[in-house]
């Protein structure tokens, strides 16, 4: 591992990996061919998964997919030592699942060092949901049930910025079911923090290339700056230069 | 206060405070005029409240409904020692709103003991929604957001289960736009936790009298005990009773 060798990040963060009536990443696939080009193997990390799958079946699923892509995929929980694993990796895909799991799960390892060098210095890297989540600065705007502790909420801090990601827009007919919308549970985190928000809607994702964070998808995103600025962001927006010019 | 006095629990906890096209706590009001007799006032805390509304404001929605019964009500943070407010409280009522800032304001204030303790001796008490989720064990089933950090997990343990307030059913029409449902979430839950789950649809409570735990309302409760035992519970249902025999 080369230390303080910092490249461009490479990056692809997406709000799912399968959008509503549409298959694994196949939404992404363009934009994958070019980010893992000369990618033999990408390491996927598994952690996020909750159960009901095995880290062994969940990393398949994976490795279904980037067969067509001619890459191979070796699960992180198959190698002895974890943090050996991300210092050799080519690529690391981090799937998705309960964010409080995987984010115990890398900080008993002891991983976010090693992962955040490695993404630091150019190595590829795909998040989806929970994997999007943890490249923000800390976890606190995630949707999922704290069924596990946590040592700290921090995460990688790759972005100035936290993810939501599956960001609902409300709905009249969703609000009888559902206590508080998205948008209010959001708002209630600027009454207590400052590090902004960038809200994915399903298909939604942030392609970090060439030194920019381009928005990608059909839908706009949603950002949080503040309670006072809260925006609307259109597709192929570059939200490097957006975060930087407010 | 006088320790290790303890008598039968008297305790309403309510999956929310507003049944939807209902009025703030009216579909509780017959229950709760026979819990609160001779209560001259209650103590409220609206420490579950994440801004858009002050501690003020909050404590006045509960004043306008108990007025109608009679009741004064007190704002926890309009005395300088909480501690000694809910010492002397006749009866105690914790608002909704986010578990964790709920939790976090409770534990920096160590009044987690105190009212235990108070709860315990047979001091009337109501919950709604987060006010709920604090008489289990922890508040890992909370459906909040992780807007603040908490020092523990660990709640009132009055109860020998965990309360997910807000239940909502799986839907064909929302699964496209929520990811998880609330059913998956919970499986996971038990995943990785052996405390069984009380999973309350809105309009339904449970009301801790005489000895009992009943389950009312108009809906069915779902209780998870593990993976393999995940029942619906009929209102009216002694819950004690339930949980003893299983």
């Amino acid at each position: 591992m080369k230390h303080n060798n910092f490249a461009i990040p490479k990056i692809i963060i997406a709000s799912t990996s399968t959008v509503y009536g549409g298959r694994y990443l196949d939404y992404l696939t363009k934009d994958l061919i070019v980010h893992f080009k000369n990618v033999e193997e990408l390491l996927f990390i598994p952690y996020a998964r909750p159960g009901g799958m095995t880290h062994d079946a969940y990393t398949d699923v994976a490795r279904r997919f980037f067969k067509k892509l001619n890459i191979k995929v070796k699960g992180i929980h198959e190698d002895n030592n974890s943090k050996d694993a991300i210092e050799k990796a080519q690529a690391v895909f981090t799937g998705g699942g309960n964010t409080f799991l995987l984010v115990k799960e890398l900080y008993d390892r002891n991983l976010f060092p090693v992962l955040r060098q490695r993404i630091l210095e150019g190595m590829p890297y795909l998040g989806t949901s929970a994997g999007s989540n943890i490249t923000g600065q800390t976890m606190q705007t995630t949707n999922d049930m704290p069924i596990v502790k946590v040592p700290d909420y921090q995460t990688l801090g790759i972005f100035p910025f936290n993810i939501n990601p599956h960001y609902l827009d409300p709905a009249p007919g969703l609000l009888k079911h559902m206590g508080e919308t998205r948008d209010t549970r959001l708002k209630e985190y600027l009454h207590f923090n400052t590090i902004p928000v960038i809200a994915l809607r399903e298909g939604s994702y942030i392609h970090a290339i060439a030194g920019k964070w381009l928005l990608k998808g059909k839908l706009p995103a949603r950002i949080y700056f503040s309670l006072d600025d809260i925006r609307e962001v259109e597709n192929g927006t570059d939200l490097k230069t957006l975060l930087f010019s407010v």
